[in-house]
């Protein structure tokens, strides 16, 4: 299929841009897709959700979430910010050294909103924004309203801690994603002036750079594939490549700079030295740059380390440039990163960074429930990272990981009422729990505000050989195929249901491969096209249907939905004993809410079975399960922390009910569980 | 039975001092003992240890651990920091704040070692540290080496933080120390010259002044006790008196010192509003004081919260004051706090303090058991305040917690080479977990060293009536009764062996009581005086044996050491589902250096049964616990971290041992789990 690298052709598509160096197909790793085989998801504005789960959340998304969100960011000075820098408003920079960025979150979830919901109000709203925003840019490009009010001499000096990186990447994603949405380059204009700015201080073959916060090299990708500008790409990879020096650019950095001197932090004082002592020289005398993954050249790096959310910008960043060169040394990197997260450092519910301390990564098979941190962030960009792992695979692997993220753990991470967000994510309470409207550092708030709208991307995607149904949501999508358009109406109850309908209606009949998949979870799909039974060759999880496709052609999916016990790895020791249940993508969670005897009280037998039923009175409606647990020994514990075992008296059973994780907090606070004790 | 009111009649012995408020027995609670029957410790030059599991202990630290920590001590400057304020070195203040206290805790632990172990090399290299610590005293009595080097002018003025309290505290603890042990009042005088700074500064009426590491209230106690000057009695109570007003006294201070001063900590400066930030002003409306037990009055506190070590030394603080007067908010306030310790926030090694944010409490039941923080300072205090609280009302309840965090949390806190510690000290490993020689902030090394040696002070008590074993260590004691003089011999190969022998030898025929203990832990224990049964009346958990006594006699006490099997408070999720081993006293660990099979994959048969054999190679003779256990389902997980349940095979039984968590961690490193899964 075509690719696009005349910026005035792609106006309103996403697609990758063909590069030269893509043509080394032949030395390129056999689990790689070929470059011209490679996938493109279908745009934002391509697809229309309609179904019963993700509908009413983008809905709430559209007409309170961005509100709320944008109504704190202005109560905590993000938006004057940026008039201070113009020398419009006099005042105190507001928010963290990062604050710019979430302004430019709010911005492209509003454009993907824009993308599906034209709403003069809200493009009024965006274009009064942008232009304070373009207000503050320097006649030289560069924009930072943090550094630009506060330490204007320290510009490009801290890379380490301020975020001048990160903010960009988030301008540049929302200069793109406004762009497509509405075809209006005011603020992709921006976000390249910024870009020329890094590209002229940190180009290829200029002054060293890494970015503290990754984010902006996934960033300049989108930036080159908008604006066809390959030095936007070669500089993403230029930061990928110096990452893992000995010693670090940030520690060479960090001799430069007066340790001593404080800057704001969200209203006092934070010494510079303060943050690289608690990050990078714990022990005084080794510079330790593992927070930010620049221990090693990205290559050579096969265990997830360090901040959560640095970790999957930086591993999306890699994707991109395997998509782009097929670069046989980063999807090596890639894969083992992969299995490093999914095989040893990844809950259940699909979300990753089990620690406060450096909102990361720890030791294999650490992965505590009470405590979890798994901030919404991370999770949102596991969905990020698997999308573009599958873009160049064409796994079902990746796509597997990705819903597993979406309906767990980024799912779980707004409320239903769409005010009130975790950053925290925890897999277990005690009944102390709760969901905050804002927090001093709100980057899980802007993060749902611009992921939710941008959802339908990750449904479909095209390949040089037809269309990919990744995930199962009712929807409508249109994109092209050699014959022309052709469009996809998904109807299904998913995720409460296992039936899946696709109708096929392509402009004129053409034949082309619908790939379908075909979910990890499930253990017996069965496929139907037009009423017949099929049994098509199975490739990396999707099953590939090639026929001439007519309109009126209709394929059904039927995955079994049974309710699945799950226990983890043995070596998950705050899993041992334990049991996690799943239907279809769903992780369920006991509540107290919904139990009456006390959760604590209470184990699953191993042989548990459950009974399903929709109730259509919570959340919008959701399958609930029902079964029968054993209240545990009746020894009695008052006054007792600890006591002899004595035998146990006949269990008494008694009724348990689990709802979705993704919905679990949503009625007050009370206990709950993920991993639930198995009895014995 | 007689006590001491005048100073020059004291000398050798530790005593409670009577003050006239005792007088109100009446108005006293009824679980409290009469004023004239609470209990005193024998003193610890009154007691020879010679059994296999302390003596060889104490050795170590005569030995070993005294050299090992002085060297520490000197290499980071605490010596040093003396001659700097003497005027007699030049350089700069090592250590954090409180570097002095850990050279009075060396102190205190070297006296401790003369009252038992006579020995000139380590009495004058004492005598020469006393001379350098009595040089630096200002002319007006006041000392605190790093106020005096770093921030003369904020004397007095940095309640919350700076440590001038703390470290005075354990400067009269190790002045009494001195004198008991040697007589000379070298150490004791710059201890009361210090006391009287504080005096008339803080005395009753005068300036308020609360400590913000709690521990010069119990110290001031003992220095009342040891001079007979009742002023630092009144000091003390007035200190816990004013705790817990609002606005809080380190409120009203902090707004009166320049929160971005820096000051000097561990070579890095430090903001002086940083710390306040982080543990009293998290949400920067509130200011909350209850890291340092100041949120409420004492006699109002219920609930442990905060800082372990300050929540320990505060009680004991409240403790003396009730044995002093019989106060009885203060008594019901430490039942209240003793109950919220020992019901919901003790490990069952008897430690305390699971989170490493605070050093201190967190939520009832909540016990990590990876992570789990359990300072050792905190553990050696829970034998500090459990045995205070028994003083004054000679229940067993209370020694039962002091023996289980003696021979386990505590225990563990040193390797048997006596020069590593553990700061915290978890009771799961994954393998990554090892003692270390030192720490930046070194207290729980000098508190080993400091604690030790004082051990023979827990082991018999003496009251009105009689005289009282509480721990089961063979030794020998001699105390007065009121004909004169008794010795109290014990044999016993305990904890390994529940056969106690007790030979009683009054130097003439004497009616008394020998009050023995009965362990809440063992189910029938037995006594036999001069071979034949006796069943005498039981108070709080004490064998009351009254009868004429004389040289000869012998009380036989035999404890079942059955193998317990213990279960946790349902609401203790990190122990669902899980079984920790209990013999004796002691808490068993399993350690993969007894394990031919991964202990991840193993589980314990609810009706395990054990084997016990003494294993005389393994850590100068422990006993071992074999059984089996049940290697868990044989799925494979290789490339899984979670799957669906399967129906297991037959179980495959394997061989298990356990050693005591007292000497875990000291063959190299490897996994250890207390609490291991049950199988089911």
């Amino acid at each position: 299929m075509p690719r696009f690298t005349d910026p005035s052709a792609i106006a309103m598509v996403a697609v990758a841009l063909l590069f030269g160096s893509r043509a080394a197909t032949l030395e390129e790793p056999r689990d790689l897709l070929p470059a011209a085989d490679r996938l493109s998801p279908l745009p934002v504005a391509a697809v229309t959700i309609r179904d019963g789960f993700w509908a009413p959340r983008l809905e709430v998304n559209r007409t309170k979430t961005l509100d709320h969100v944008l109504e704190e960011i202005e109560g905590t000075g993000g938006l004057k910010n940026f008039d201070i820098a113009a020398g419009k408003a006099t005042g105190t920079f507001g928010g963290p050294f990062w604050a710019d960025s979430d302004v430019y979150k709010w911005l492209e979830g509003a454009s993907w909103t824009l993308a599906t919901h034209p709403d003069p109000a809200l493009d009024a709203k965006v274009d009064g924004i942008i232009a304070r925003i373009a207000a503050a840019q320097q006649p030289d490009g560069y924009l930072d309203t943090f550094v630009q009010i506060n330490v204007p001499d320290l510009k490009f000096k801290n890379f380490a801690f301020f975020h001048e990186d990160f903010s960009s990447g988030h301008l540049f994603e929302a200069g793109v994603a406004h762009f497509q949405a509405t075809g209006k380059k005011t603020l992709l204009t921006v976000a390249t002036r910024m870009a020329d700015v890094f590209d002229r201080e940190f180009g290829p073959g200029k002054k060293d750079y890494i970015p503290g916060h990754e984010g902006i090299e996934l960033a300049l990708v989108k930036l080159a594939r908008a604006t066809g500008d390959k030095r936007y790409f070669e500089l993403a990879k230029a930061m990928l490549e110096r990452r893992g020096q000995k010693p670090s650019i940030f520690e060479g950095q960090f001799k430069q700079l007066d340790a001593n001197r404080t800057v704001d932090f969200l209203g006092k004082p934070l010494r510079i030295g303060e943050w690289y002592e608690r990050f990078y020289l714990k022990d005084p005398k080794h510079f330790d740059t593992r927070y930010a993954q620049d221990h090693l050249p990205v290559r050579e790096q096969k265990e997830a380390v360090g901040h959560a959310v640095r970790a999957m910008f930086l591993y999306c960043g890699m994707a991109d440039v395997v998509n782009e060169t097929g670069d046989a040394g980063m999807w090596s990197a890639s894969k083992a990163l992969h299995d490093s997260v999914t095989l040893h450092r990844m809950y259940v519910t699909g979300g990753i960074g089990p620690s406060e301390a450096n909102e990361g990564f720890t030791a294999d098979y650490d992965l505590p429930n009470e405590n979890a941190y798994q901030e919404t962030c991370a999770s949102a960009a596991m969905v990020l990272w698997n999308h573009r792992l599958f873009n160049v695979s064409g796994d079902a692997k990746y796509t597997d990981v990705m819903e597993q993220s979406l309906y767990n753990a980024v799912a779980a991470g707004v409320s239903l009422t769409g005010d009130l967000f975790c950053y925290a994510t925890p897999l277990a309470s005690r009944g102390d729990f709760k969901r905050s409207p804002w927090f001093g550092v709100p980057c899980c708030p802007t993060t749902i505000a611009r992921f939710l709208p941008s959802l339908g991307q990750y449904i479909y995607s095209r390949s040089s050989d037809g269309v990919w149904v990744n995930l199962f949501i009712a929807s409508e999508a249109t994109t092209t195929v050699d014959s022309g358009k052709v469009t996809l109406q998904q109807t299904t109850k998913y995720p409460w249901d296992g039936d899946v309908t696709i109708a096929v209606q392509p402009d004129a009949p053409s034949e082309f491969t619908l790939h379908v998949r075909l979910p990890g979870w499930a253990s017996k799909p069965t496929l139907r096209v037009n009423g017949a039974a099929v049994t098509p060759k199975i490739v990396r999880g999707y099953a590939a249907i090639r026929r001439q496709w007519k309109s009126g052609d209709t394929v059904n999916l039927t995955l079994p939905m049974d309710v699945q016990r799950l226990a983890a790895h043995p070596s998950v020791l705050q899993a041992q004993g334990k049991i996690a249940v799943r239907r279809g993508p769903m992780i369920y969670a006991f509540e107290q809410a919904d139990n009456a005897v006390p959760l604590r009280d209470v184990a699953l037998p191993s042989a548990a079975t459950f009974k399903t039923a929709l109730d259509p009175a919570l959340a919008g409606g959701v399958v609930k399960l029902t079964t029968e647990g054993v209240q545990r020994d009746a020894a009695n514990w008052d006054g007792l922390l600890y006591q002899p075992i004595t035998p146990a008296p006949a269990p008494k059973r008694v009724p348990l009910t689990a709802v979705p994780y993704a919905i679990w907090g949503n009625r007050g606070l009370g206990d709950m569980v993920v991993w639930i004790d198995a009895s014995r």
